[in-house]
């Protein structure tokens, strides 16, 4: 698979548009690349994609509402870590573990020195199957992946297998494990998917929707302390045309002035779900306390990380399909064979993109003292 | 029953406080009075609620955005229909016509002359056994009342009971019926309800956003000219500290200036129930030209209509328990037996009301050529 990522393959490339978002703007010392993806038929530019291990050069903006100061527990196991570093969690629930996303970080996360346990239901392998896909890296089973994991590393992740929509099972993985932070992936994560027909539309709303809702519940009930770092979307916010803001932006309106949640205007019902998830958590940091922190972040693309590059069981899946290949993916595979890049859409989209490298992004969200916040994360990646 | 919603009963009344939203200060033929809701430790001053028949005074403001000329099918059986009025729709479909607001909206839509389907799965009615609740009116059965209704008046009301939830059973009441307009009122409607603990805070997402994502994959594969009017509620607003615009808001930000979803800021796992409904309804809107209204009412309060007391057997259900009884049924209730005002809160919420008579203001809805709009409804119905 390296010599794909490193194949030369082409997309229209443009520096010159207008940034998605004051932020980019205000920042002197990064200079953020924008694509603007053409369609099949436009012409295209010369462009390497330089794998997936490099570290990015990124940009997390959050707003942060504090209420109080946090005190996580130290992890006494992360030899790595510095003195002068901020305390941590020491036992994080990584959901959706064995995903494009969560298997990148759980390993992250465990060679940092975090005692880390995957939960998943495995579905995404179910879908490869029913939809006749799969990764274009062969990757090993979940059981494979964690003792090959722990035979190159010494390090154990824990595994508890079902279905976060299932109360009685996720409450059993929470009393059982005892998590100081949950990063929950563990959500259907396809547009095209979800906009297949309507079981697929109704599976994603309720999988993500009740799962979410699942996973509030049993950080109230049993770990109430407990940091959840939930993956959103860039998409929530769809394309305005005012700058967008973390979470929030403050209107002056017949001569009155709030700060409300910024406008949503999702475009899929997948995107729908993260919204409405969004809007979920934010009713339940209000009305609970619940710690949370809502990423909403850009594509997410490349394969490699340090970690999946220790050993070929290691290997993290990669997408290329119009399902679940998410655009960059798709498009440097596509490229790398010679078939026409599939732009959903226009094309005139601008969007910033993340390396998967993103697991030390968690590190960030866990140092937040947050009771809520609201994390856009955007990175020019050696692009 | 209707002793005690003409017996005098008391709370705070002020007529002098800010207006929710700038609609009512420029509104100069309708002066509307609002209240401001009390602890029930609070001092009240005398007020007289004058029962539920009389016509509302109401205030209706609507964002529309208009696509194409609506040309319903006209009701060749409506005799009352005046010549100057638009053509509306024959066939409406009413789901949860056996509860509080589609009750007497189903029976003033079949008095209209409008060919009317209650859908129901009565399971409002196993709230009421399952938590020891009941109607202080007495309520027939919905055999029973449909029964009565065609005995007295010679009109016949479909029933197809079910759960939209199942899309088969949905499926078959749309192909038999073959609904112009869909009232939409089948959804769990208590926002204590859904705070009771987990179950049913899952069910009222589930129940609510699955049920209405049902209906509109229905209304796309059956019926695609058929105008769903929805039932949301004012609460999707939150109380935000500027005025409240019908569904969108224009925004001016950093030099540049959108129209964008009015931010949404729900207070329960109920309400938040209705947001998500209103950004799935909005999305298909846009994505497939469903014809949507999409109703942000105030509190409905009052038990009789011209149609309820036609006969006693057609009564409508009045709650007053602190879970499904809302905020005026349920304070003139306790006023009459002395109890104190259980008010939710920190009693300083200034919200309109709408009379139980409000089934006419689903003939405004059937009128809107919108294909998505959101209708604000607040009334001053002689108070």
């Amino acid at each position: 698979m390296a010599h794909l990522l490193s194949t030369s393959c082409s997309i229209k490339l443009s520096s010159s548009h207008r940034p998605l978002s004051q932020p980019f703007r205000q920042c002197p010392t990064k200079c953020l690349t924008f694509f603007t993806l053409g369609t099949s038929k436009s012409p295209f530019k010369r462009f390497v994609l330089q794998g997936g291990t490099q570290q990015a050069s990124c940009v997390v903006r959050a707003t942060v509402a504090p209420i109080s100061q946090e005190t996580p527990t130290q992890s006494s196991s992360d030899s790595r870590q510095k003195s002068s570093e901020p305390s941590k969690p020491k036992r994080v629930m990584v959901i959706g573990g064995d995903g494009y996303c969560g298997w990148a970080t759980a390993l992250h996360l465990s060679n940092k020195g975090y005692e880390v346990a995957i939960v998943d239901s495995l579905i995404r392998r179910l879908f490869d199957q029913q939809l006749g896909l799969d990764s274009l890296t062969p990757i090993a089973s979940i059981h494979n992946r964690l003792r090959c994991w722990r035979s190159v590393t010494g390090k154990t992740i824990e595994l508890y297998i079902g279905d976060i929509c299932d109360f009685e099972f996720l409450s059993e993985t929470f009393k059982s494990f005892e998590p100081d932070a949950v990063v929950h992936f563990g959500e259907q994560r396809s547009a095209p998917y979800s906009m297949i027909d309507r079981n697929r539309a109704v599976f994603t709303q309720h999988n993500n929707v009740i799962g979410t809702l699942n996973v509030l519940f049993a950080i109230k009930e049993f770990r109430d302390q407990c940091h959840l770092v939930k993956l959103g979307t860039m998409g929530e916010y769809g394309t305005p045309n005012i700058d967008i803001e973390e979470g929030y932006i403050t209107i002056t309106h017949n001569g009155r002035t709030d700060t409300l949640p910024f406008p949503k205007q999702a475009s899929s019902f997948y995107h729908l779900s993260k919204v409405h998830d969004s809007n979920n958590i934010a009713f339940t940091c209000k009305a609970w306390g619940i710690r949370a922190t809502d990423l909403n972040q850009g594509v997410v693309y490349g394969v490699r990380t340090d970690e999946t590059e220790m050993h070929e069981e290691l290997c993290n899946r990669l997408d290329y399909d119009g399902v679940f290949g998410t655009a960059l993916n798709r498009f440097c595979v596509q490229a790398a064979v010679g078939h026409p890049l599939t732009v959903y859409g226009k094309g005139g989209q601008v969007r910033p993109w993340l390396n998967n490298n993103i697991a030390f992004l968690f590190h960030i969200a866990f140092y937040s003292t947050s009771l809520s916040s609201f994390i856009n994360m955007w990175t020019n990646d050696n692009l």
